[in-house]
């Protein structure tokens, strides 16, 4: 029963006014970042860091969070979003980590690197905390890689259902993500490899909890974010995952 | 202040091992459809009629819903996710579009076709209007190009914040999106363009409301979606948006 569209491969008429959207990818000099549309976030940020690119004499006081012009007004995150809504502009590639640059870290303040993020007690304290603490590894490894990004985690309601809630704030309605996730690969002169995979709630964190309770199977963060995580490499080439032998 | 990798361009660097996800694309015979790998739901389904795609005999008691095993089982819904869940599985490419081909019938039962709807009152009453108001535009018109989607919408709460809140299914979380979207651009044998798009809350709907009752602005289902649909069309190219001259 032939209709007139009826074999395979139609996709270049089916498609022909137009694709509807693809991730957006964006290449900075620092890092690179996926775009999510809908949720005015970051999908994921990947850093490649050395103890040479966390030194320097760069100055945030020089930065400004900015617009991402390379991003269709109707998705774009704008500073008035941020405006009064009480959450931080949180930098996903910090800034302190580009320090060897004024480009690169001017290149962090893009919004397209930022996730609305509770400012004491996470963004200001325990996150920073682990950001210092991934820079720290650059003094002990030759390379750090590091995939950042939000997660939006369901929790189970009073009727036994679980549900996905977060706020949107401002006019663009810019999403509060519930969590965020760092998965961080480093790799030794003799290329061996390390991971470790953090989830941290997007909520005042106790200072005194040590960063290791917070590690998490990476399985976990992929499931959760739909993405995969430093997949070109097996998973039992790893010498270590989150401390322990895969 | 150069750093060893200072320059811009290290994407490659960067991403040196794995790439964490882009949109997932798989083109069908009877339509293409872009994967939500957070939400295990279609991000979009495209859809070319004619009114030869929608006549034939194919039988859809022929058809099982089938997982998508192009899909990596983190990210893939099941059958089993829908049981006892109280949702439809419900096509978004509809399976009578496609009624000239098994084929083409078949591939829409493939749950990266699917997402959670409340089937009476819904997939089985309003949603099902629309989609034979949908075939019934390929007598009129020469072509027909549909993009059907989820959408999770916020809502303002007590607190006067707005917030996005879902529920997920099953094992694998799979999202029950709040409202469904389906924009279309009919075709005239002219090449006259006419444009409509409709919004439809994933809910009980009263079956004497007219669809003309949920047509909304196409603008802001892309601004929601985070997609931008038909832009290969300039808006003003188009002899009708929603029943008015644009
Ligand atoms: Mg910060
Ligand atoms: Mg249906």
């Amino acid at each position: 029963m032939p209709g007139p569209q009826s074999s395979p491969g139609k996709a270049g008429q089916i498609m022909r006014y137009g694709f509807p959207g693809l991730t957006d990818l964006k290449s900075r000099e620092g890092y690179v970042v996926s775009y999510d549309r809908r949720n005015r976030n970051p999908h994921w940020v990947f850093e490649h860091l050395t103890s040479a690119h966390v030194r320097g004499d760069s100055d945030r006081q020089q930065c400004d969070f900015k617009e991402d012009e390379t991003i269709h007004p109707y998705f774009r995150a704008t500073n008035w979003d941020f405006k009064r809504s009480g959450y931080d502009r949180g930098h996903l590639a910090a800034a302190a980590n580009h320090r060897h640059s004024q480009t690169a870290m001017g290149d962090t303040f893009y919004l397209s690197n930022i996730s609305p993020q509770v400012g004491e007690g996470f963004n200001r304290d325990a996150w920073n905390r682990l950001e210092m603490y991934v820079r720290g590894l650059t003094k002990q490894f030759n390379n750090v890689y590091i995939c950042t990004g939000p997660l939006y985690l369901p929790r189970k309601e009073v009727d036994g259902k679980m549900y996905v809630k977060y706020e949107v704030i401002g006019r663009n309605h810019v999403a509060v993500p519930t969590h965020f996730f760092k998965v961080i690969a480093c790799e030794t002169n003799k290329g061996e490899l390390i991971l470790e995979s953090y989830v941290m709630p997007n909520a005042k964190i106790d200072n005194n909890l040590p960063l290791k309770n917070f590690l998490v199977p990476v399985e976990s963060i992929e499931r959760a974010s739909g993405l995969l995580l430093f997949d070109r490499i097996p998973r039992n080439a790893f010498k270590a995952i989150n401390g322990r032998q895969p």
